[in-house]
């Protein structure tokens, strides 16, 4: 076993609506003598995913509907935002004063929808929806910095959820491409040869809480994280979908 | 911002009921040339905390409780298996076939009570309790390196825990000393000056979480990892408890 090293790729500049995050990641990366290698893992917060597929939206542009109107009155939020929120929510789990907790269309369950209204800009109408399809995203980086760099490092898009149970946000994969999120242990005989059963491991999800320390939560200036000497089960038909557990066997929904 | 490096150290021998862990692990560390520092982290998976501290039971000297054969009906599971779980449980959280998902007394939530029949021993008749007081347990192993080396790391005790919504395991912090766990940036100012609100970070658990990725599941001859390049806010006060969220705060209970 060797080291496991997250690196920070110095130098990003702030991301803006239609950069070639790909070409932005290689420069910095090449700048820092860092050359990526087909075996990396490359963690890039959803912020800046965000930022150069311009999923901004200005409020002033949202006109609230009367679901985003009767939702502002239970949050005490904004309602032009609860009608961001709603237009990527396929179901609200749960609503309390300040709070908003949705089933995102994507399919996890967080806050807001992880529609974000921080670190976005000057401007205190605008706020930044999470990128439309975050595998694709992913997926499309990979394929880029392969183009620049010659390498296809997996590539996981990581964004802060909160989770029951237990204080403070975690790190979690909502996009990736070239690495199987979830390792099946089950089967693998244990130390004493005795068969595990029933276990199988967050493997993409603690590459991203890993990351997170990193970035940090204000990811300013870290919003791209080169992890180095994971050994991993790489695959092309993945999705981030893959982490999320079926509905029908999720107890605490 | 440095490199944040997870190396495991090597050539831990399996430990023993009675062992001295820190001595274990000082001389290892000591003989991989891996000199403990004040500001590493050292983080150490229960199991082995629990087999030093002799946290085995026996399930033949087990006598199930009325409470343990009813669960054991619904479960499918050993009842003298459930009367263990059952020590360890403030209450009964969700019970299905094959399944027993609790509030442990320490006051998180897990499977099985985190009472372990797998990689225990030879002795299929053998589970492996958590240890008593995780804390303590790190408080005691972070005395006895400063005792050894000279150097107080901080030191977090893992275990790998399930959790809602999401597929897989997932490293969490169920004992530490040294460092404050959850990081609370409210109040901090973001990138552009705005006010981050309603922001914590479960600093510790994203730590214990990205020990797993090194540690594997199966934590053949990697229980221990040195964690470097981390900046975290030393505390002495301080206990795994802090993470968890009081029920009253708690949605999904």
């Amino acid at each position: 076993m060797t080291d496991l090293t997250f690196t920070p790729i110095p130098d990003i500049p702030i991301v803006r609506p239609g950069d070639d995050l790909g070409a932005l990641i290689a420069t910095a990366a090449g700048a820092a003598g860092l050359a990526l290698q087909n075996d990396d893992v490359l963690v890039v917060t959803q912020k800046v995913v965000s930022k150069a597929e311009n999923r901004f939206v200005c409020l002033r542009d949202v006109t609230p509907s009367r679901r985003a109107l009767d939702l502002a009155g239970t949050t005490g939020k904004d309602p032009r935002l609860l009608e961001v929120i709603l237009w990527d929510t396929a179901e609200v789990v749960r609503v309390r004063r300040d709070l908003i907790i949705v089933e995102h269309r994507l399919g996890f369950v967080c806050a807001n929808a992880g529609v974000d209204h921080s670190n976005v800009g000057p401007e205190d109408d605008l706020v930044l929806r999470l990128p439309a399809d975050p595998d694709e995203s992913a997926r499309r980086l990979r394929a880029r910095l392969c183009e620049l760099t010659g390498a296809a490092p997996a590539v996981i898009v990581n964004d802060s959820h909160g989770r029951p149970w237990r204080e403070g946000t975690e790190g979690v994969a909502i996009g990736l491409a070239g690495l199987v999120p979830v390792q099946d242990l089950r089967g693998h005989p244990d130390l004493f040869g005795y068969r595990l059963r029933h276990t199988t491991v967050g493997f993409a999800d603690q590459i991203a809480a890993a990351a997170s320390l990193v970035m940090g939560q204000t990811d300013e200036g870290w919003p791209v994280v080169l992890v180095r000497g994971l050994v991993y089960e790489p695959g092309e038909n993945v999705s981030a979908r893959q982490i999320l557990r079926p509905r029908e066997r999720d107890l605490f929904r």
